[in-house]
C-alpha cells in the first residue's frame, strides 16, 4: 500500500470532535490524508482543529457521505473495525491479516478502514457493507477501546505494512467498486423480493449472505458490471411475469 | 510478557490529566496494570477518572517517583520512546523489535516501558536512564504523535507480543535492577571525577557511555553488586590516596 494514496479512513457516526481531530493527527503520523466522515452525529467539526495537530490539511480535504454505502461507493475493499469478537456467520480477522489484505486489495484500487461510533460501535448491518471485518485483541477486564486510540493502532500497521516491500503485484485488472456491488445488492434485493425468494419480514439477512460470497469473490468492476447487468436484466423479466 | 505481572508504564513529566486518563485506559485495553508517574508536571490528577472509563484501578495503583531514576529502580530493564531517530551513540529500535527485547529481558524481572513529557519528550539525559530506546516511524509532514496514541501501538505490540507463545525462558539469574545500576553510575561518576578521568565541566557524556556499556551487559543483580562494592573500594582509596 502506498501511504496516503490508497487507503481511505472512514469514520462511521461519529460523535467527538476531539475524536476527529486525534483522528487526523495520526493520519498525518503515519502518512495517510484521504478521510471520509459518514453519517456524522457531530453537529459541526469546529474544535477538532485543536487536537488535529499540524493536520488540518487532514480536515480540510475531508468529505461528508450521507450513509456507509454512499462512503465506500469508490472503493474496491473495506473492512469494518468491531470490538465483538463473535459476528453471526462472519470470520473476526486479526489486525495484522486484516492489514495485510486491506495492502493486497490496494492493488486493485482505494481501500477503506471503517470505524464506527463512540457509542454502539458497528451494527451488523454496517458490517455488511464491508467485505471484511476485523477486531483488535483486548483483556476482558476492559474490552472496548477508545476511538482514537483503535485507530493509532490500526493506522500504524498500515504503515508498517507499507514500509514493508511487497512484491510488485502483476497488473490485476480494476476491482469492483463497493459502490457497484452496493447497486447489485439493491437490485438483487429487489428482484428478489419479487420473485419470493426474501421473506419480506426479514430480507436481509439472506441477502447479506449473498453478498458476501460476491465480495469475497474479488470480483473486477467489469464482472460486477456484468452481474448488475445481469439482475437488471431479471427485473425486467420478473416484473413482466407478474404483471401478465 | 505476561501481560500486567512484568511490565510498567512509566510516564514521565507528564502534563495533561487527558493523556493519563487515556493511558490508564489502553494499559486495562491489554490487561496491563502497573503505572509510575515520574516526576510528574500536572498538580492533581483530578479529570483522568473521566477518560480512564472502566480502568481506575490502573490510577487506583499508580505510583509517584520524584525522579526517573527513582521509578526505574527495581526494573532490569527499560525502553525510552523518542520521536527524534538520530541520537548521539545510541541505536533507535523499531519497535517491534523493542517489544521482543522487552518481552525476553521479562524472564529476568520487572521490565519498562517510559513516555516522555508531552512538550520535549524524553531529553537525552533521560533517555540515559533506559536500557533501549525506540522511535516508532512516523511520516515527515507530522512526526510527533499524541502520547496517548503512541501508547496505544505500543501497548498493542506488548499485549500481542504476550500472546505469541514464545520459548519457556531457562531459568535465568535475577536480573540487575536499575536501581542498583544507577547507584553504581554514581559511583561511579564521584570516584572517576575524583581521579581526574571525567572532565568536571561536562562529565556525563563519557559516563553515560560507560553506563551504557554495562547495561548491555545483561548483568545480573549479582555482578551488578559486586560492581558496585568494587568501585565502593575504589572510592575509598582514590579519597585516601588524594588526602596523602
Amino acid at each position: 500500500m502506498r501511504p496516503g494514496e490508497q487507503l481511505t479512513v472512514v469514520l462511521h457516526q461519529t460523535r467527538s470532535t476531539d475524536n476527529l481531530g486525534a483522528v487526523a493527527r495520526i493520519m498525518a503520523n503515519f502518512g495517510f490524508s484521504r478521510l471520509i466522515l459518514s453519517e456524522p452525529v457531530l453537529k459541526s467539526i469546529e474544535g477538532a482543529e485543536k487536537l488535529a495537530v499540524k493536520s488540518d490539511f487532514v480536515l480540510k480535504g475531508m468529505e461528508v457521505a450521507s450513509d456507509l454505502s454512499e462512503a465506500l461507493k469508490d472503493c474496491v475493499y473495506a473492512v469494518g473495525t468491531t470490538s465483538r469478537t463473535q459476528l453471526k456467520g462472519r470470520e473476526t480477522l486479526m489486525p495484522e491479516e486484516a492489514i495485510r489484505r486491506l495492502a493486497e486489495q490496494s492493488a486493485r484500487g482505494r481501500v477503506a478502514l471503517v470505524f464506527g461510533g463512540e457509542q454502539r460501535g458497528m451494527s451488523d448491518e454496517d458490517l455488511a457493507r464491508c467485505t471484511d471485518v476485523l477486531a483488535i485483541p483486548t483483556a476482558a477486564v476492559q474490552p472496548s477501546m477508545n476511538l482514537a486510540q483503535s485507530s493509532a493502532v490500526l493506522l500504524y500497521l498500515c504503515h508498517r505494512q507499507s514500509l514493508t516491500p511487497t512484491p510488485v503485484a502483476e497488473d490485476e485488472a480494476p476491482g469492483a467498486k463497493l459502490g457497484t456491488l452496493g447497486a447489485l445488492a439493491k437490485r438483487m434485493r429487489e428482484v428478489m423480493l419479487r420473485a419470493d425468494f426474501l421473506n419480506p419480514q426479514a430480507p436481509q439477512h439472506v441477502l447479506n449472505e449473498l453478498e458476501q460470497t460476491l465480495m469475497r469473490a474479488r470480483l473486477t468492476q467489469r464482472e460486477a458490471e456484468l452481474w448488475l447487468n445481469a439482475f437488471k436484466h431479471l427485473d425486467r423479466a420478473v416484473t413482466r411475469g407478474a404483471s401478465t
